[in-house]
């Protein structure tokens, strides 16, 4: 099943063959593989039409099958994992190492959306009894639970080939919530996505469902993307990447007939605030687990911590050495795509031209890679350029050295929303935490301590998304089962006899959930 | 303190007085009391500054003072309800009876939400322990829980003079969630608004509160509602009102820089399926109830049942003649403003001279009042003409005479997105319900069962929202409890210590929340 042909998948159909662009291999900077052909309209409107047709199914579909589905695709990633490896890590330059443990974080998130989905307690069930007694008027019977939105659109990240991609934490909790759904493929590694596709168009074979529960479309964001998210099928979208890519659809969404929420999830610079007693304590560490932060990956993960607040004097001027030597221990390499890498060298380009900025460590590296950067500015000029509120997306990172907390609490204040901001700090530094944390708060989705903010757990606790730009919607998250919710909204039933009821919501309490009754939360559940 | 004097309330300061236009009692169709003072730019600016000062103290403020302030506004409104009746009844022309019921309605949400509040669970903590020994990397600590988004806009509704208005639903919501509020008062109700807002001013003042919790501003929704909504400093809005209006506010809050959620509750026709046994069985009381219904209130509800579809037949033809009769009975009455009587019988107008449509009863009115109106079309010209999915919004309902259930099916399919879809069936349809009920399921945000969509219980299962364009984000409710989910965001702590950590997400769990802590539920809380 697994060979690759260049065409999208528009349910169990394909698409025709020809006129796109080849797979690339952006550490041999060459092309391989077939043509992938664009998808032409027609075969948009077939994928938007089968998923119309599915949406039904998909609006009563037991958790069993659900679950079922879930966890067929995580078997069938594992079982094609050689392929995966071997054509993930030519298509992204990112090594098998990184690919197999991506692997492990995919299935991962699949099984656990599975027993989120067999748990039921995402449902939020709630019960009101009636009271015909009650004067003036009788109480009616009310119940409630979150009921699937309908066909949802994803758009693959470029740097999360398999993790926020076809078969990622998107199209898992669109699943998990009862959605059909259609992926838009990244241009950065189209074989990948075929190849992950077929697999989940072999799991919707083998699970019975309807043809239309899932498509995977190829083709340019700006025609194939906007056909998909301006069209009255879809109810949802999701995205991971660029912030112009994401406020792109948050208008087009938002300028609809009919508008649909977009959680666009589109990274940040993540400030990162070390305070003079955690120097004093373990200035060294700091400098090599930063490093190893900045440098994850190539610099490529939307949680890059890209902005270092600390209180300028000798000890930071010993810890941005440190920091540099570490950096320069790290090899260059080629980042994930050629116009990432020409983006990233660009936004560089226009830092260092800045007066404000000066280089404080440079690896050089071949045409084609980008090696780690180190840059430095004071507060005061970092508060007086707007354009260092910017992300580079890649291996660099800019110290800002402050003139004191006062200063350090400004320059948070002046920042965007992130995904993340971390303090690190020792019993000295306690009474500065205080006050800073609070403040830190309102401008992040999570907040960490003495950690590094690369690598995102995938748990019920993880909140993944921050106040915009760094997401659309800060009220949501990409990671974790949160997620689920949304691709789902609240639908009541009012007086409604027990046969019409879904399960969820009978007396009887069949699935054993966990519900609130009458305002209080059933907690006499078996286990 | 509840002389009416005209002005905003800005903080605990008083806007300057005059320049704005009078209260109108529509019964008497005459002004009377002072002219209220449109809010001018430097007091909206003012009422900014004040509410983004007071949001850190509210982002933190504890459950029990945010409880008690909450009740202490719930007894201003019992202590002043002599005073309030004579406002409201006077500016809307709705009876005393349905003010008092007003009355219990606001206080019972501002009581329902302190209780919610001291709950605590609405904050849906989850915490992952960390686990040092995992591979490759260790597993951090990891805590979250929803906090509030920060300074909210209000605008009262018109038809909800209390439970919808200054002290309202999305008041009480967004004050829980912890947002400071600025309420834009309806012109429809500005003496009553004043009274109510001194009220909440007052609460602020004993409560210890900062001056920027709550603000009450009277102007022009075109000058002082965009400027508000625009301003960086506000995190969401929340709106009752007319589709135009709403849809304004939408596509204001997208175009922000940075846009923010707006939760637009704007009415619908609330379709109702009565099927053919529900007819034989109870003709007559369907008939009565029905009338009860769209007379409600003058037919001035976001829920009135504004299109029933019917199988054309002689018993369909009694049934519409039973309806006749009862709407005949039921006196005509003023509306609640000029503007809404207009609009009313504007649309009425165009609704009477489509070819499509015939007038079934009219009961006639003296200028300046309106009487109860039965409509009926065909299935297959309303499926022809898209003008009849329009609202409304008075004591008007449309009869769609069907030809089988396949052409009701058909008509469910064109609508729009309601608030409420309902049913009325006797065993003998119960197999055209098990089909009907999925399709209607995906139009609503609240199925009724052989019941009335008029008169919305304030619970927890409750929700009053649905697909747009019923609201602007279908994903929500105004009313019950889940409405506090609106006006709040997830927040994540990492490797946070505990002396850093609120009281929610503290390891000895003080304040006794039902939690999922590892995946699990903790059932094993104290009652």
């Amino acid at each position: 099943m697994n060979s690759i042909t260049g065409v999208s998948l528009i349910g169990f159909a394909k698409g025709q063959e020809g006129g796109g662009a080849r797979p690339y291999d952006p550490s041999k900077r060459a092309f391989f593989g077939p043509e992938f052909a664009w998808a032409r309209p027609e075969e948009v409107a077939n994928a938007l039409q089968k998923a119309q047709d599915a949406a039904p199914i998909w609006a009563t579909l037991g958790h069993k099958p659900k679950a079922d589905f879930l966890r067929l695709i995580a078997q069938g990633i594992e079982d094609n994992a050689a392929r995966i490896i071997e054509l993930a890590t030519r298509e992204t330059a990112l090594p098998s190492g990184r690919i197999q443990g991506e692997i492990g974080r995919t299935t991962g998130q699949l099984r656990f959306f599975a027993k989120l989905v067999e748990e039921g307690w995402w449902r939020d069930v709630r019960i009101d009894h009636s009271d015909p007694s009650r004067k003036p008027v009788p109480k009616p019977d009310v119940r409630s639970m979150l009921v699937p939105l309908g066909p949802v659109v994803v758009f693959s990240s470029s740097n999360f080939p398999l993790a926020f991609s076809v078969a990622g934490g998107d199209t898992a909790s669109a699943f998990a919530a009862g959605c059909p759904v259609i992926v838009k493929a990244h241009q950065g590694h189209l074989a990948t996505s075929e190849c992950v596709g077929n697999i989940i168009v072999e799991a919707v074979r083998q699970s019975g469902l309807p043809e239309g529960s899932f498509s995977l479309l190829f083709g340019p964001g700006r025609s194939v993307g906007t056909a998909l998210v301006t069209h009255p099928t879809i109810q949802a979208v999701g995205f991971t990447g660029s912030r112009s890519g994401g406020r792109a659809l948050m208008d087009a969404a938002a300028a609809r007939p009919r508008p649909i929420p977009v959680y666009a999830e589109m990274g940040s610079i993540n400030p990162m605030v070390i305070l003079p007693g955690a120097l004093t304590d373990r200035s060294q560490l700091l400098a090599a687990g930063l490093a190893g932060s900045v440098t994850l990956g190539n610099g490529q993960f939307c949680t890059n911590p890209g902005l270092i607040l600390l209180e300028a004097g000798p000890q930071t001027d010993t810890f941005l050495q440190q920091l540099g030597s570490e950096l320069a221990k790290v090899a260059p390499g080629a980042m994930l795509t050629e116009s990432i890498c020409h983006e990233f060298l660009g936004g560089l380009s226009k830092f260092t031209e800045l007066p404000e900025i000066a280089v404080h460590t440079k690896v050089e590296a071949t045409p084609g890679q980008v090696g780690p950067i180190l840059l430095t500015t004071s507060g005061q000029d970092f508060l007086a350029q707007p354009a260092l509120l910017e992300e580079l997306f890649g291996p660099a990172t800019v110290a800002v050295l402050c003139n004191g907390i006062e200063e350090i609490t400004k320059v948070v204040l002046a920042l965007d929303g992130q995904l993340t901001g971390t303090i690190h700090a020792s019993p000295a530094d306690y009474e500065q935490v205080k006050t800073l944390y609070p403040i830190l708060a309102g401008k992040v989705g999570r907040l960490v301590h003495n950690g590094f903010p690369t690598g995102v757990e995938v748990c019920h606790a993880m909140n993944h998304g921050g106040p915009y730009p760094a997401s659309a919607d800060g009220r949501s998250t990409s990671v974790g089962s949160r997620a689920i919710t949304r691709f789902s909204r609240p639908l009541c039933w009012q007086n409604t006899p027990e046969f019409l009821l879904p399960e969820e919501l009978k007396e009887s309490n069949p699935l054993g959930l966990l519900r609130l009754v009458n305002g209080t939360w059933n907690k006499d559940l078996p286990e």
